[in-house]
């Protein structure tokens, strides 16, 4: 089995570094990830400027692509003009810290899935709850791989990927897997305003996050608060066909 | 009718500017617009460094705020911090070029309202078929007000945007709005491969769209070559709640 890894967290982060060991163990891995933290960048895409690729060395050893670029420029980009052959499979991650409910639209890891899954590969993303760059990935990573092994057997429909997502806590306090919806939540943002040596405002995003639904267990942010892992299987038909019905009435709109 | 108005092409736009002016006929219109061109950037939302909103001005009045980040930025700051009150609805656009299909994944004016939305503002997005940034911006714009000033009554579910695009021909072309849904379609990219001045290669991104769904009248891009105006409810219930069932084989996995 062939395996493209990539991430948004950039090529030298310990959670690129840990899956692609993992993964190695089940398959060939090529690693093509953004040269530099890419967190929420969603689905961009570098269209305006030309991209390139760098070979990136760790432990002595070609580890994989450096791309100046978004996570959905590396999977475009390796898919269709690095790799000699298209890969079986496309995993995500790890990423550091939770991409569960509404976070999956600001989520670079999950929109690298999601291109992928958009070429025609069956694609996962993984992410562990800890912002912590000391965190332990390993049992991450051994998730990721057992979940990746039956990828290809699944039969996802193609419009879908799966979104796993671990908690931070040691291996036997894990209860095992649970498949969830996303959870319904928002962002209660604001935006800190700030004064510049130069006597000039800037404002620094600062938000708190709200899920809505915790009286519902099957979501992922609960499954993740119990201490199971979370797999989400995340579609895009994004179009809403039960309101095509009801608004029909701006077909009438004349100018 | 308060309405906040963004873009991805950049406050300094033809696009935006033709909307602004055509909405405030119909209600109190506030600017706040990426200060450039943020084309293909998604759901990217700017987390690692600071924000700055500069007024703007044209014609020399004061248009809007510009700010140095995404649509999705400007959004969740013109929401939550700029405006003293709350706007009744969001417009993004018009953009030049056409937002149908997967597009709307990569689209910077479609997340703008994909934002609005997720704050609980009913949102929709406006875009040309022209990437022409000559081209006649005011029939786009008076079919966005007229759709705009139904959206408070529409009663679109709360996860659910209208995403409208208007073809480029002579008002008298046109045959009217289509009510519509996402085409099926893919990108056949591959990136151009350049030498520079001093030896090293970079790459080029280099696409072809093509729709899958041609025998299907009821898509977007369909209608659009039809010489319809195409509205789409889009939603973003992500999960696929069907597939759910089909993996839970996933929860039997135990390290």
């Amino acid at each position: 089995m062939r395996i493209l890894v990539t991430n948004d967290d950039g090529i030298d982060s310990p959670g690129i570094y840990a899956l692609a060991h993992a993964l190695r163990k089940i398959g060939e891995v090529i690693v093509v990830a953004p040269d530099r933290q890419q967190s929420a960048v969603g689905h961009a895409l570098t269209v305006s400027s030309p991209l390139r690729a760098t070979p990136f060395h760790r432990d002595g050893a070609m580890f994989g692509y450096a791309i100046d670029g978004t996570p959905t420029d590396c999977v475009k980009m390796a898919i269709s003009t690095l790799l000699p052959e298209k890969p079986d499979i496309i995993v995500s991650g790890i990423n550091h810290g939770t991409n569960t409910s509404i976070n999956v639209l600001y989520s670079g890891t999950v929109s690298a899935a999601t291109e992928g899954m958009m070429m025609g590969i069956r694609s996962m993303a993984v992410s562990l709850t800890s912002f912590d760059h000391a965190a332990d990935m390993s049992i991450a990573a051994e998730y990721a791989c057992a979940v990746a092994k039956q990828l290809p057997t699944l039969e996802l429909p193609s419009d879908t990927i799966l979104n796993v997502n671990v908690p931070t806590v040691p291996r036997d306090v894990i209860k095992g897997i649970k498949i969830t919806r996303l959870s319904k939540s928002m962002w209660n943002d604001h935006y800190e305003r700030r004064i510049d040596p130069m006597g000039h405002d800037y404002f620094w995003i600062n938000g708190q996050y709200i899920t809505l639904d915790d009286d519902i267990t099957d979501s992922d942010d609960m499954a993740l608060k119990d201490n199971y892992v979370s797999i989400t299987p995340i579609h895009y038909d994004l179009t809403n066909r039960a309101v095509m019905k009801r608004i029909t009435l701006l077909e009438e709109i004349i100018l």
